[in-house]
């Protein structure tokens, strides 16, 4: 599929408002990415809020960092690099930032993942075709240094099993695609997998009362 | 009443765009369906973001599941079926995923229903005319083989005091009705049950201390 | 201020949209009404979404509840009228149905009333001008019967200190006000305070561990 | 940037609108402001719902507090000016109620403040590059003499770590910056932070069991 600098700007607005309207881009937290047929990237850039960007707030940037056209591109876009690099076949990258995610980081200080078990939603995640399995979502510590966040969590993001997504500690969740839709579905997936689970543990403590 | 596959198509992308907006149709989860007036049956295809249909993301199958139009069928189209081979004065089904109804089938894993007790909000689910009563929501495991779910679920569907809907286990919710609009109220209905017993557990807790 | 029916319908149909936004009006739920310039009243029929009305949703009825225009009148037209006779300045009354209300009134079975104590929120309550006070919500058991309803809650609502509104348990909350906007103001204000105490036990709980 | 009596109307309409789709904006409860040119200032009109506000619904004052247009200003219209007045360099300031926000300030009666520690959120907050920080968020008593609370927090507001925002204790949040959207970022920003702690402590809860 052919993905132009105008595709992708609209897709990454679009995806902007989406998430703003469930909660998960406060502010002017959150940034988004899509593969171009030149194989540079289009990522939003700094500083403005995600629920209402324009096309204007979209640059260009080659697969190494280098600006390829005017603006500043997220302190983060390191991170969308290397996932780009790491994933021929990765095409658009998420992150978002919900208060359930950030709180289970934070609620499991010393833990390097998060284990779904079991859940049909799992199925949304590429090669999953069974509920009766587990997906394991990296946790990793946040860092003023992307590049230690991503050699934190390079390992456990291959590793068998991992979920297309990982979650940096008191910070957002990633999630990545084969399009700016998968990437999308993929968050999703994974956000409603974690306020599952907190309803799961609600019900469990009030139905043992 | 009459419902042509316009109409049926028309509708269901509708009740898609409202499930959606409740947080009940994350990814691309969820499946709908209404029986045609040739006894056919008009259903989503597999694989689209049930916020973002249009008409062409609904396909016909006959009530064997045999395909009628182009078009991959939902892999739970058997669920549907069984529903309105059972149910002749069924013409509509749904099937959602809230993050809570899935977080009480989890909670309770070992439970085959959750009984609502004593609610105003009962009366919405047919034959029902007062709250001094009580209704079943039936809960079933998860299975990848759709027939082993319909086989558990059948007997209790049809038990005295079942509601016109079950829970498959860390999966979701499905429901029926005479048409498209009176299964989507008791879906409303089932996940308002199950959000009010959730936040009666939360005051209760509170409330003790 | 005058009021016609064309006025109250589509004051009423806007309210049915905004409640339904908020999660209170889930299938049929809720019943909304207004007092026209001729003294009669313009009430919702029976059995529709209040999300999705149309001015054809809207009839009127007598002060003594004798149908004026075709339709069928909601079963609880006997506790608006009961309203507007007890208090002639009352022109609105609005019945909604959130998971919080009903969740708390389940919680405390016994309780004939819910107090609200020190809320700035308190002074969107008619003749409360500080926050230095408190407010009984009177809490009713569901019934069948209307006016056992209205007999139970009569004394509740016209104490001293008796918000503009009331719960019947396992049922939902009603509210009045001059008009349709401050009805809804007292609905919107009296749901902020249920949830704003329900966050505050979950602090509770959270922080003392 | 130039702030005309219309930009600044306009913005702090359609930051009401925001702000009550998010649920902050209950009832009439809320007022926003905005610094214009020639340093009077925008100001919303008491006793309107914020999410419905109009132009009309916004007045002119002085920074002394005098009304320059027709209007009843807001009764914390003094709350508004000594931000105004302690800092130059703040060109909007807003005031919205959440549950959340507010149940934190009521869990925690004695608290003069609560502390937002190691979350990447917080470089949201102007002059914080790093997550490596803390934010005090300082908790002051609701009084019905706005200058009571002036005086308790102006200390506190002005403290080194103090965030850009303080709470009324049951009353609800104030944010400021040098703009409409500056100011709303803060606002978000500091609910969402408030969020995320509370969920933080749910999975605590939970997972301790």
């Amino acid at each position: 599929m052919t993905m132009t600098f105008e595709d992708a700007a609209m897709a990454l607005v679009e995806v902007g408002r989406r998430l703003d309207a469930r909660g998960w881009a406060p502010a002017t937290a959150g940034n988004y990415s899509a593969r171009l047929d030149d194989g540079s990237i289009a990522i939003t850039t700094s500083g403005k809020h995600k629920g209402r960007l324009t096309g204007a707030d979209i640059m260009r940037v080659s697969l190494d960092g280098t600006p390829l056209t005017p603006g500043r591109p997220s302190a983060e876009t390191g991170l969308h690099l290397a996932l780009y690099r790491a994933f021929p076949d990765v095409d658009a990258v998420l992150h978002g930032h919900s208060p359930h995610a950030v709180g289970l980081s934070r609620a499991i200080p010393d833990a390097t993942e998060w284990v779904f078990r079991g859940h049909e939603m799992l199925k949304i995640y590429p090669g999953i075709d069974t509920h009766e399995t587990e997906a394991h979502l990296p946790i990793v510590d946040n860092s003023q240094d992307m590049e230690a966040i991503e050699a934190a969590v390079a390992a456990a993001r291959l590793a068998p099993g991992a979920a297309p997504a990982y979650l940096i500690r008191s910070h957002g969740l990633y999630s990545w695609g084969r399009d700016v839709a998968e990437a999308e579905h993929i968050l999703e997936a994974t956000e409603w997998l974690i306020a599952a689970e907190l309803a799961e543990m609600a019900f469990r403590n009030g139905s043992v009362r």
